[in-house]
């Protein structure tokens, strides 16, 4: 989730400038002779130098995860979201740095729970901490992880790199972890715990793809991790591939739990373009790939600059989506 | 300034635990398999991965820098605490991502400064920005920097590898940084402005001893930079060397308004030993590096695992100081 998607996060705080991610980029990154090669110009979710790939991301306490979350979650919230980024370009994450800048409510207690979380996160994706660096903040608590991967000679998916008529996959299902935010902040809406223990826990712990990463690599013309949004990665893989692109609504897949919520909350639709944090992968590339692997297509790249929604219901209310097309 | 000694400032804050900075290597990291070889087992400042070393350092608004520095001298200072561990090591550092975590007080203005000073320095030091990731705090900023360095077959400066009978060695001049900090605190201190500004200056803007880069990789047997204060940087060598040393404390290079100012306020003299963030060189070598370079001999590695201060006038107050050792 390098600088291109999240500028847009930070970017929305500074709408009363008119500033946006890419406005942000050239103003402050790409037009600088010290960032161009070895960043790809910004145009991508990870920086390349030699044989290695990297990526970093942060999560603060307040705005990504809560005091009252399970410090040992946290931990795994924390390298989950980081290797995504690797994962998506076809890659295996192999080290990492953490920078762990602790507020007043990490005591030992919180500490001993989010280190135990981090290693076992750590043995269970084969990576290695390597370094970081520790402090207290006066207030709330702040959490770095830089993450690379060794290339070893093989090539890595670029964002960049998808081509017209190439076809759009996305893996698992889309939109379940905001539906889970919102389940956590709406604790009166209605639902069975069932699906309800599922959405939450999505939002909570991401499941990267590692899975698929061989797939990825193997297949993929141009892929990227949803963190953002399916419309707003899509909508990156598009500028930055020069393309446009449509996507059929009735395609993209859907949780049960999902399903649900949103026939009893039509306007929780939007979450399914816009909610972020899913961290599954989107990719592009020939025809028939979701008969190889459990993936599911859901449209296509064509010329242009713009995202077309198929078989959208327009009656479906969508509260500041439109605008963001 | 990897894991080792920042766990140090961390620590202060868990005294009511009595945990040190080993005892918290020792629990959370050093026992741990998936840590060991890259981190070379978090003995040194930096990670070290195929022909690459690697160093990140965070700073917190109001600990390390504060809302109303000029946000140009605050990405300087984010840089050069950085760059300063890679460059005690004899290596020119290379390439950063960046974390922003930005709090209220940074609006557009603020940034447009900080990415002023930031690129001024990246082109200062020829450092490539490959990556990073910017989002907003609910309170306070938080900025941290990953560093790394391709070695290109050169070997780097271990901080553990310190023999018996080397000679000791700083760079610059020794507490000015921490007097600074003192000063800014205490307003009411009398001093020429000549001096104070000397003094505020050097804890403003580390000055990173780049140019001693090369002589630093081919004289010293062991070297850290000084970012935790002489004492305590010192007993890093010591201990990860197996090591103790003896130190004339009549030999620490002082400045002149350092002098001057500890004359009028005896008291202060402890921040010659544990003031930090000089970002000096502190190495270990044959004899007579001092007729080479202008750097000072302070003292001499020997058996044990003590520091003994030679010639220190022990009637001089030394708040809180001799408990450290």
């Amino acid at each position: 989730m390098v600088f291109w998607t999240l500028f847009q996060k930070f970017t929305e705080k500074m709408k009363y400038n008119n500033m946006n991610e890419f406005d942000f980029i050239e103003k402050y990154l790409s037009s600088k002779k010290n960032s161009n090669k070895f960043s790809l110009n910004f145009k991508d979710d990870v920086g390349h130098v030699n044989d290695n790939i990297f990526s970093t991301d942060t999560i603060c306490e307040g705005i990504h995860f809560f005091s009252e979350d399970d410090p040992s979650m946290v931990a795994k919230k924390l390298i989950r979201v980081n290797i995504s980024d690797i994962i998506a370009k076809g890659i295996r994450p192999m080290f990492c740095l953490l920078n762990l800048s602790l507020g007043k409510k990490a005591n030992i207690d919180w500490l001993d729970k989010f280190m135990k979380g981090f290693h076992s996160d750590l043995d269970f994706y084969k990576l290695n901490l390597i370094g970081g660096d520790t402090t207290k903040t006066l207030q709330k608590s702040v959490l770095s992880l830089t993450i690379f991967a060794d290339l070893k000679g093989k090539k890595f998916i670029k964002r960049s790199s998808s081509k017209k008529n190439d076809f759009i996959y996305v893996t698992g299902s889309i939109g379940d972890s905001s539906l889970g935010l919102y389940l956590r902040k709406n604790k009166n809406i209605k639902i069975s715990k069932k699906h309800s223990d599922y959405l939450i826990n999505r939002y909570l712990l991401p499941q990267p793809r590692i899975d698929l990463v061989n797939f990825i690599n193997k297949n993929a013309s141009a892929s990227t991790d949803i963190s953002d949004g399916l419309y707003s990665d899509l909508s990156n893989i598009c500028k930055t591939s020069n393309l446009g692109s449509e996507i059929y609504f009735s395609k993209i897949p859907l949780s049960d739990a999902a399903i649900k919520i949103i026939k009893d909350n039509p306007s929780l639709v939007k979450n399914i373009l816009s909610g972020g944090d899913d961290y599954e992968v989107l990719f592009t590339g020939p025809p028939n790939l979701d008969r190889k692997k459990n993936v599911t297509k859901i449209g296509k790249m064509i010329t242009g600059n713009k995202i077309k929604l198929i078989d959208f219901d327009d009656r479906i209310r969508l509260d500041g989506y439109k605008h963001e097309i």
